[in-house]
């Protein structure tokens, strides 16, 4: 059910970009119950004049690499889970590279009628 | 209102695309209350190193056309016009050569206050 | 906080989105009690087979430079915010050549535990 958009700076290599997406996804099943086979994100690349991120905001240090992270998700998971969440994003994505700082994420919830993943169907609100 | 993004793969051609926008628009007019002139859609397109999409989950058969439709709309919409939403979006893409198993379809909702479609002033909920 | 994307025609000059881009970050700080520091935008260009925008609903007269800002935010500011929201950000941008019915906006709530701007970190809702 997570839908993740993963905005990133062109420079990247797909390895990198690879490694946060894989990050991402681990960390979604280990701490908000997102079943392995659950994924479904894209990337999108931004160069220097598409994006305007502040580098310091609120007292942290951004690279060149930042990157932000916006994933849909059903309500429900509690406060602990997103702290954990993310956590673990920036934990996991260390071992392919990235600066924890660099990982920006928001969260944006919906119900369960607003799902569908194919069919025509409400998967998980079915009539 | 509606506010929808397409997300489809970079191989698609532009015929298949607009057949795609145009089952989404005219299903979201036929169950959802919109006006027919209430069209506002971008397309974005990912190539095979920017999107990781299972070709699965949950029991479903996607193809390498599968495609994502984000429909950001205000809140009030019943369960039921949500279902006929995903049902007649997949009928109506299918004369476009669409497999039902290729369209998911994700929701989110705001509230009036939360739309200025042009010239300052918030359409839905004036002062 | 407000996480911003536009998305605008590909014909727009950089000077001219970053214009909008401007116009939005400061009626966001004039308005919605943002910090100046805290600004995150992303720009997506689509051509004309990638937007399908009516020129006219409700009501408006679009040109070509018709563009979407989407600002998700923390939800609590209140109507009367966001009606100045959408009345500055057109103010602005008139100053850098925009038509008040060009810049279409679109709001996104959710809460403060469903920001984290780096370092795996809830800054909104420490534990």
């Amino acid at each position: 059910m997570p839908l993740v958009k993963l905005s990133v700076p062109t420079h990247l290599s797909d390895t990198r970009v690879r490694a946060l997406a894989d990050a991402i996804h681990l960390a979604l099943v280990e701490t908000c119950d997102v079943p392995v086979a659950d994924r479904f994100q894209y990337v999108s690349r931004f160069g220097d004049a598409a994006r305007f991120i502040d580098p310091n905001f609120p007292g942290l240090a951004r690279s060149i690499d930042s990157s932000v992270v916006e994933i849909a998700l059903r309500r429900g998971r509690t406060d602990d889970q997103k702290r954990a969440l993310y956590r673990l994003c920036v934990e996991h994505a260390a071992a392919g590279g990235w600066r924890a700082d660099d990982i920006m994420i928001v969260l944006t919830e919906n119900t369960l009628i607003d799902w569908s993943f194919g069919g025509g169907v409400a998967h998980y609100a079915r009539a």
